[in-house]
């Protein structure tokens, strides 16, 4: 399914919703490298530290360590290195409301387009029932309310971090009691963390694009004026030039008031000699998609391989 | 060197200098560690991504990635796998300021130490000419400049995180003018990490500690309480038991105004039976430490290892 | 001009282009309040202070702070009253940057809301080109870049705020050199704040509305049926009922698809027998607007008078 | 009582306790003048907004306003402006949070000037039982944790900010479902504030200061040096120039091993040769305190004329 991508909220480039969405594949995937780092930043044992200096009781640190599950992945028991910083320390904590934070920055990106995506002006998505709530009163509307409870998210995620951040800065080693407020904001960036990539999950699988409308959006040929330079580059030209003839094509097409790709040929060559015979062949986003198959880009190929990659790595 | 190990900025239990940085240097440690991800987060190559779509344009994206030095641990070339997500994304530079931020933390606390150290009350340390500044008028003071400025450091870095957080929250696909201003927080997070290290090791490596405050500080009895109930345990008393049992030995101290290792044996029978010969043994600092050899704990052996573990992971 | 309000960036109720904007102007209003209290708390003179004791030096405090201009409103000399405080206090800055902050906030929104009416979607107003950018390749581009730049402006007013209260946080009286750094987040609140409004002032005043686009947007008779349930209050009938009527009507709409106000006499009947004669009556943008004359609604007089309001306070 | 006050957490000249004090009750009085704005903003009656439109029925928005207490100081109602920004706004639930997150500031000071002033090295002050943990144990350890805790609180009126500016930042007109989530934050902060107070009241009222020790910390001689220059100025001598006079007798006094009021007077003339007959009359702290009654300074009389304000202004 065909819908325009953007720049500066101004349509710039046809691309597909996959494609799209798989930018925030992209985003969640780093999300959990990071929160699996943080995992990895608790993983090690603290047990006999003591009140700060360790114990002259005989204990075996490793072997506590290893039935408490603070293992290497060969399962080799990992204790902490130095008992003072085991007391004090509350980077594990920190990072997971960092990790939590960015990862809300990203659910804010993927409402707000889903915002935007279900207005009336936009008229490209319908979201679930489940997930939006309307009024028996203004019955033309439907509030894309858990998408915007998601944007909202982002702000608490990094309150949470604040929080954190602002506790542990300048306090002498080693405990200090103020290190006990450490756990509302960590206790409250896991819950909802859990509730927010529940919602985004639910509301994307109910949600029904409209193909019509997206088509439809995209379909300005104005969208392709750059695949045209690109034409004009394979031929031979120089991308400035090719970037210059483009620019007036376009000043013709909007003078004259037709669509670029409805230009005749003649008009076309006062723009620049080189638009010779089949200049007109880049106005077919079939086309546009099929010349985009290198990694990463929006060719229907390019993203089925990145949809199996996905798949691969999650199962 | 000895000196007292705190939390709530009391007197707990005696450590040595070098177990107290030790503390630091875990911190550090770990900092690298964030640090070398968020640079790992950076190291995939976005040419190719074009406006939003890639390029109709036959590049091959793998050669350019290798040639600018996108490349993993085998020298094979990383490019980025969504155009769009190349576009919009901001993710490496909030993961280095988060790693900045919290990198400042660490070294706000050691900076409070420093400040606390050096002042009249705790007379602990003495910070290099070079980074303190006195007056011709309070002649009496000498102010830990550099050491304040760092705590301060930890402020100026969370600033550049919530700078980049706040910008890109709710933010719609793909690039927006906005991102512009990322930047200034970015390389200001960057220009100050590299002083405020340069700073503090130049701070630290020329700072003296006075060994016989220090050593007086840590040499109350009362500090060595908890070795006492390790006493009781290894004799085979529950440790609830010996926790009370050393409890009304203190009191019994405290009433009749005499340092808890200086009780007659006879009073020290009337706080517990258990207090049989031998019981001021615990007494000794170097006792103390030489109990404490497990791993991260402060004895000296256990230091030696670290700081030669330290040495190798730096080399 | 009339164009519709949003909630849930969903159709709401038609409004005029005076009463969004007006909307704004109470937000910046509230913030030169604001902006006013950072200034006054400024507003007293710390001369004589010394070190942090005062001086034995027989000065005349009042005589320096009227010389220097901390007067209050009659002219009479404002100084400190505590040499302690005087020498560690940062509340102006603070202060200012929070007041520096909101008004960021309320920036981001007017751009938000420019940004989106700037979209081809919904295609309401046309930013001056000063304040746009174009290209020449993609010309049906005219990019909001003053709004985006706005917008993220709020995030680094925010990272200042965050700046001084985490600078500031936990240190003991008095001076800390930790202080030295509140410099920076000042003077760049301040320079960006000045800039800012500029921008958006420049802005608005070259933003040309379409009118039809946004009187065809508000146009629809959905958009009217609070008013439809507001005429069967005046007539008699609680709230609840009419809510009820006015929902079975829409319904009744929707399912024959036809507008809302075209639905035949016969047919309003069989959604309540309420909608008798001159119920389409409603169906009047002007009416909708002439019936909205109390204090802060979108009515003609209304607005007028809170412009009135406004310039008289400007003055 | 006397006590030494600080700069870079080095004693710098004798202050009261109670002038000490009086710092933090201007710091809390300018809290209180921002609680009583946020309150202001919070005083104008949003009711007959409607959706965001205002509403076609014939109410009467002054009478509701009165009955509900939104009045001025003379008794007038006063409602809300513009009915969508009345819709839209925050403010008074961020202004409340600024107000409480800077209160939270001043709280981490004096929180953490009494952490310091309970430990073993400062020892000037003693905490009540009640808001003290000790340890049985370690019975040497009054642990500061009610001034901990409240020292932590200023990152969690923070973070209550940091999410009410995030979370509305870049929103668009009117309402939109994000600010459902602005009670947890505004909530937590009027719950801890309330706290928060209650704690420093109550600890405060229970501390005990250890007068000689205080006492003691203020005598050296070295914190007068300032006096000594300042008396030389008396006499006619430029200040720069008694400045380094007193820089030469305080090298002289360290040099010598002997206190700075201790030097003989022939020693005293080769520093200076202003350092006639009575020079050493500084070096009392009765004349210091008696010499700094001007407005702010910590003189009996001057501190005496502030408690009277602070008292009446409170009644």
């Amino acid at each position: 399914m065909i819908l325009p991508g953007y720049t500066h909220l101004q349509r710039a480039q046809p691309v597909s919703v996959a494609h799209h969405l798989l930018a925030y594949a992209e985003m969640f995937g780093r999300d959990r490298t990071r929160l699996a780092a943080a995992k990895a930043s608790a993983n090690w044992c603290p047990l006999g530290s003591g009140a700060i200096a360790g114990t002259t009781l005989p204990i075996r640190r490793e072997v506590t360590a290893k039935l408490l599950g603070f293992v290497d992945a060969k399962g080799r028991p990992q204790v902490t290195r130095n008992s003072m910083d085991a007391v004090a320390d509350r980077d594990p904590a920190t990072e997971f409301c960092f990790a939590a934070a960015l990862c809300g920055v990203h659910l804010s990106r993927l409402a707000e387009d889903m915002v935007l995506w279900s207005s009336a002006e936009f008229g490209f998505a319908r979201m679930p029932d489940e997930f939006s709530t309307g009024s028996s009163l203004m019955p033309q509307k439907r509030n894309p309310d858990s998408m915007e409870l998601l944007r909202g998210k982002a702000a608490r995620f990094q309150a949470s971090l604040t929080h954190l951040l602002t506790l542990t800065k300048g306090l002498p080693l080693t405990y200090n009691r103020d290190l006990q407020d450490d756990k509302p904001p960590l206790f409250d960036a896991a819950d909802q963390l859990i509730l927010s990539v529940a919602v985004a999950d639910a509301t994307l699988a109910g949600t029904k694009f409209h193909k019509a409308r997206c088509l439809a959006a995209a379909s300005d040929p104005a969208l392709l004026a750059t695949d045209l330079a690109d034409w004009l580059v394979r031929k031979g030209m120089p991308f400035r030039h090719a970037h210059h003839a483009v620019g007036r094509l376009v000043a013709l097409a909007e003078k004259s008031g037709v669509p670029l790709d409805k230009l005749s040929d003649a008009a076309a060559l006062t723009a620049d000699q080189a638009f010779t015979k089949g200049w007109r062949e880049v106005f077919s986003l079939q086309r546009g998609f099929a010349a985009r198959e290198n990694t990463g880009m929006p060719g229907p190929k390019a993203v089925a391989r990145e949809i199996a990659r996905w798949k691969q790595s999650l199962r």
